[in-house]
């Protein structure tokens, strides 16, 4: 049986998502507590890898098991024995054929940035701090040019395994909610630091140190020593992932807002 | 010199507001900062003291000292000396007569309430998690129950020491978030465990255990035994402390809803 699920967690507490040697990662903290409840082994495959300190708002993860356990009792039973870095949000039976990675439309991303002279005492890991003032409105034009299939090469790490640098990207939305600037993307998929390389250049763009058709040039030159800084992880959450609506998942509102003929990332699809 | 400043802390880092012997206090740590940056033994006095686990959005205090140093060096020096679950949002010198706690007209506290089926991962400490569905609008209609000035008696901690039980209670929003309820209080000044227990009473009326009515009883009741449980401290934040305007501090916005008449709460003056 394939069994999905939903996860909350707070980046500052792992080493990031993927199992690493005498690390504590979200992954290893999720198979221990769900190996607890199946008492066997348990090996799971997510969405997307986050790096450490980045946090989920919904990360989904799909594992196999041969134990029958009602879905209630996965979700009360693995958060029992999860710490309290960690919520699974639901649990879903689904078929065969479902991936987390592989069966997934699109991904939205939010990163939040606490704009004001001083730091946050209460939100100091939540948000990414900027002491210039932002212009949102700039940041929201200079992302208009990054809409659509493009190659992301600019704003991809150095380490990025993926195959192909084409992205589809579905919308980007910027909004200041009093002291904070929040930006929410949601794209086919991301390249490894993509979201964060593009907030780096927003957030140049925002303080007036480029103008936004800057966001249009790195992209044509798909050179990442053409983009700015790499922005910090603690601004950024994994929002959601949308996956097609027979497999029966939770869906989150903002994926209203993708075209109807939005399609998963294949990368032997690309341009 | 009369120095004012306000402060925003992470409450789930310290044992409270107030200096207790061996203990990790807010006070204790702002005091130990600002004597580094004044080089003396440095005392201050706060508009409301928190318990334990209650955060500060913008608590005010105000200190003396024969010290000369700009506002910039008071705010910079300290912050640098603070752990980082406290910061100093702004530092004015203010007048001799100024005093944090008397000088105060209203005082307002938001408590925020998650309304789901599963605890939070990320905001675990900063939100009161509450399993049943809650009416905000019955909870809306409870707390015009407790608006103007009324013995609050039924909402006093019993170790309270305050020498009136009257307050007059501004006003009360509740208001939904999405998946959070938050209650916004604004009065003259705030009893020992006020809020949590008004708090606690707003919850069991929104889970429908209660009419909105019940507020009212309770109130007219003045006795703590009428009331239910104390809510927790996680959710609870002071959020912002208003002063006659030729103080000259910082106000937040909230307070442009207060009746232009509103004056200090003085115990002589009480009904």
């Amino acid at each position: 049986m394939r069994i999905a699920l939903g996860i909350e967690y707070d980046g500052q507490a792992f080493a990031g998502w993927q199992c690493q040697k005498g690390k504590l990662t979200v992954q290893s903290a999720v198979e221990h507590a769900l190996s607890r409840v199946a008492a066997e082994p348990v090996r799971v495959t997510c969405a997307g890898r986050t790096d450490a300190g980045v946090h989920a708002l919904e990360q989904v993860v799909h594992f196999d098991t041969k134990v029958y356990r009602k879905p209630y009792s996965w979700l009360m039973g693995t958060n029992t024995a999860l710490p309290e870095e960690v919520r699974l949000l639901w649990v879903r039976e689904t078929s065969e054929d479902f991936h987390a990675r592989y069966s997934a439309i699109a991904r939205f991303y939010r990163y939040v940035i606490l704009n004001r002279q001083m730091k946050s005492a209460l939100f100091r890991r939540q948000v990414t701090w900027h002491f210039h003032p932002l212009d949102e409105k700039a940041m929201q034009e200079a992302a208009s040019h990054l809409i659509g299939e493009h190659d992301f090469s600019s704003f991809r790490a150095q380490d990025c395994q993926s195959k192909s640098p084409m992205r589809r990207m579905h919308f980007i939305h910027v909004r200041r909610e009093g002291d904070r600037v929040v930006i929410e993307l949601c794209a086919n998929a991301f390249l490894h630091h993509m979201v964060r390389n593009i907030a780096g250049v927003l957030m140049e763009i925002g303080s007036g140190k480029q103008d936004p058709v800057w966001a249009g040039e790195v992209l044509k030159a798909r050179n990442r020593k053409c983009a700015g800084v790499t922005a910090p992880p603690d601004g950024l959450y994994l929002g959601g992932v949308y996956y097609p609506v027979h497999f029966g998942l939770p869906r989150h509102p903002i994926f209203d807002n993708l075209p109807e003929n939005a399609s998963r990332h294949a990368p032997s699809d690309s341009l």
